[in-house]
C-alpha cells in the first residue's frame, strides 16, 4: 500500500515500516516514553503554575486560519460543513473568561503539502501543547514558554538518561539551554542574517523552514524570533501600536538545525480590530460568526502560544524526523494506516 | 445559529447556551476541573501500574465497526477516504508487541442519531480511557478496570469536596461503590429483568440505553454486566470456545440511573478467527487490509476496554447530560461551535 504512494511522492519521501515494525524498533520505544514524559513534565509544570487542562474541540464550524499553506480539512456535521482542528486557538480566547490561564495537549490535522513530507518537521497529525494566559502580554508568555521548555527537558534529562544515550544523545546538547540567557531576535534581524548567508528569505513572510534550519543550526541555545510582519500569521495576533505593520508575536526556535518548536503572540480581543483583521487576511468576517458573538460579549486580552509536542519529543531524541516520534505517524501524503 | 437547529431537533433537545457563557458557569468550571482530576488520576494510576500513555490516530483507512447505530465521518487524505477514529481498538491491538500494557486518553467522534441529543448520554465528540492488556483475559481486564475507577472516584470524593458539595453531589453516593463486591451479571439476567420490568430488550443486542437506565437505577454500586450475545459488538470480540454465539466480554454498568462507563473484553487474535469475525459481521476483510497485514505476522492475544471519560464525570458529578461536563459539547444534530 505505501510502497505505491512512495514512489509518487519522490525518492526524498521517507519509506514508514508497517506499523508493528515500527512500533516494536527499539527507537520508537524509546521517543514514545520520552514523549510521555515530556507530557507528564508539561502537565506537572503548568498545573503547579496554576493553569487549567481542558480537552480541546476536535471539529468546529471554523478552525485557525493561521496555517502556512496547509489545507484545512471537511468533516460532515449532520449535513453541516465543519472542519477538523488545524489549532483551537479561537476556542483558547474564549474559554479566557472562565479559565484566565488554561492548556490543551491539542490533537490537529493539517494537509499540508506533500513536498513536505521529506522535511523531517511535517506531519499530517500533530500535537500541541497549547496555552494561553488571560492578562498576559508577550514578555508574560515568552516566559511562561521559555520555563516550560527548560522544565521538560530537565525532568526528560534527569530521568531518563539511558533512554537518551540509547537514542544516541548526549545530555551536553542541552547544557547551553539549561544556563538561560536566550536571545531575542527581531525578524527583520534573521532576515539580514538568512540574506547573508545567501538564502532567500522573503521579509514579508515566517522564516521558512530552510531558514529556520540554518539559522537554527548556528545556535547552542533555543532563542526567540520576534515581530514577525503582519499578513505571515493569523488575524488573531496583534498588531503593534507603535509599529504597525508589525506583530506583537514570537516564535521559539531550538538549536541544533531543529527549528521552531513554539509559536504564540499576544491576540487582538476588541470586536472592531478582530473584524478589520479578519477583513484584512482576504477572509469574510461571517464565517466566523460563532466567534465574533462571543468577541462582542467580551473576551480579554491575553497571549499565548502552542509547544510542538512531537517537534520537542525530536529535538529531546535527536532523531531525524517527526514520524519517528509520533506512534501512528503521517506524513503529507504518504499512504499509512 | 443554535436555536434554529433545536427547533429542527424536537422539543426535548437540550438548548445548550453560547459558549462563553456555559464555560464561565460555575457548574462547567466545577465540571471541568473533576474531569481535570479524573485525567489526573487515571494517569497516575495507570502509569503505576506499569502502563504506557501513547497518543491515539485521528484518522485512519478504518475505524472501529463496532458502533451502536453511529455513522462514520469521512476526511480527504490525499485523494484517500479516511475515517475519524470511532475508536481506536485495531490500533491498540497493533501496538502491544511493544507495549504490552498500553493506554490512550483517546477523542473519539461518532455521527450519533439526532434522536439521540436528548438521552444526556451521547456527544459527537467524546472521550475514552482506551486500555488494552497484552495476555490478559476478561478478568484480568475487568480488575484493572474496577481498580481504575475505584481509584478516580476516591481520588475526586478526596480531593474535591468542596467541589463535589457545589454541584450537590454528596460523596455517600460512593460509599458503596469503595467498599467493593461488585456484582457480575450476564446479558441474559439482565435481559431477564428487564422483560420482568415491563422493558421490551432485545436479547441478541446490546442493552438499550433505556434499558440500561433502568438497570443502573436499581444498584447502589456499579456491576459489570458479560457474555454479550455474538453480532451484538465488533468482530474484534472473542468468541467463547465453550459457548459458542457468547463473547468474552463486558461492560460496566452505573448506579444511580448513570448507565454504561466501561466497555471491553478479550479480543480476538489470531487471523482466521479474524477473518471469519468480520465476514460475520457482514464486512469485507479487504478493507482491512493493513489490521489484517498486521494480525499475519502476529499480534498477542489481549483483554481491555474503554472507559467513557465524559460519563465517568457525569457520574461524578451527579449532572443530568454529558454536555454539560464538555467543555465544548457537541450534542447530536445541535450546531454549535
Amino acid at each position: 500500500m505505501h510502497e505505491e504512494h512512495d514512489r509518487a511522492a519522490g525518492p526524498d519521501t521517507p519509506v514508514i515500516p508497517p506499523l508493528g515494525e515500527h512500533l516494536t524498533s527499539p527507537r520508537t520505544r524509546n521517543a514514545m516514553l520520552v514523549q510521555q514524559e515530556v507530557l507528564a513534565a508539561a502537565r506537572e509544570h503548568l498545573r503547579g503554575e496554576g493553569f487549567t487542562e481542558l480537552l480541546p474541540p476536535l471539529t468546529g464550524p471554523v478552525t485557525d486560519p493561521g496555517g502556512r499553506g496547509a489545507k484545512q480539512l471537511d468533516v460532515d456535521f449532520y449535513g453541516h460543513r465543519y472542519k477538523l482542528m488545524t489549532s483551537a486557538i479561537l476556542y483558547k480566547q474564549v474559554s479566557l473568561n472562565a479559565f484566565p490561564k488554561l492548556f490543551y495537549v491539542a490533537p490537529n490535522v493539517r494537509a499540508e503539502p506533500p513536498e513536505t513530507a521529506s522535511t523531517g518537521r511535517h506531519l499530517f497529525e500533530f500535537h500541541q501543547i497549547d496555552v494561553e494566559i488571560a492578562g498576559a502580554d508577550r514578555n508574560g508568555a515568552m516566559a511562561v514558554a521559555a520555563d516550560l521548555l527548560v522544565h521538560v527537558v530537565r525532568r526528560v534529562v534527569e530521568n531518563l538518561p539511558d533512554i537518551l544515550r540509547a537514542l544516541g544523545r548526549d545530555p551536553v546538547f542541552f547544557q547551553e539551554l539549561l544556563r538561560g540567557g536566550w536571545e531575542r531576535r527581531s525578524h527583520a534581524e534573521v532576515v539580514e542574517t538568512l540574506t547573508g548567508m545567501g538564502h532567500a528569505q522573503d521579509g514579508g513572510s515566517e522564516i521558512d523552514w530552510e531558514g529556520e534550519a540554518l539559522v537554527s543550526h548556528k545556535a547552542d541555545r533555543p532563542f526567540f524570533v520576534t515581530d514577525y510582519p503582519k499578513g505571515s500569521r493569523g488575524f488573531y495576533d496583534r498588531e503593534d501600536p507603535e509599529r504597525p505593520g508589525t506583530l506583537r508575536n514570537f516564535d521559539l526556535l531550538a538549536h541544533g538545525g531543529y527549528g521552531e518548536l513554539v509559536s504564540g503572540g499576544e491576540r487582538r480581543s476588541d470586536h472592531r480590530s478582530i473584524v478589520i483583521g479578519i477583513r484584512e487576511s482576504g477572509e469574510n468576517p461571517r464565517k466566523y460568526d460563532w466567534y465574533l458573538e462571543e468577541v462582542r460579549r467580551g473576551i480579554p486580552s491575553s497571549a499565548g502560544f502552542g509547544m510542538g509536542l512531537e517537534r520537542v519529543t525530536r529535538y529531546l531524541t535527536g532523531l531525524d524526523s517527526l514520524w519517528q516520534v509520533s506512534a501512528y505517524p503521517k506524513l503529507p501524503g504518504v499512504v499509512t494506516p
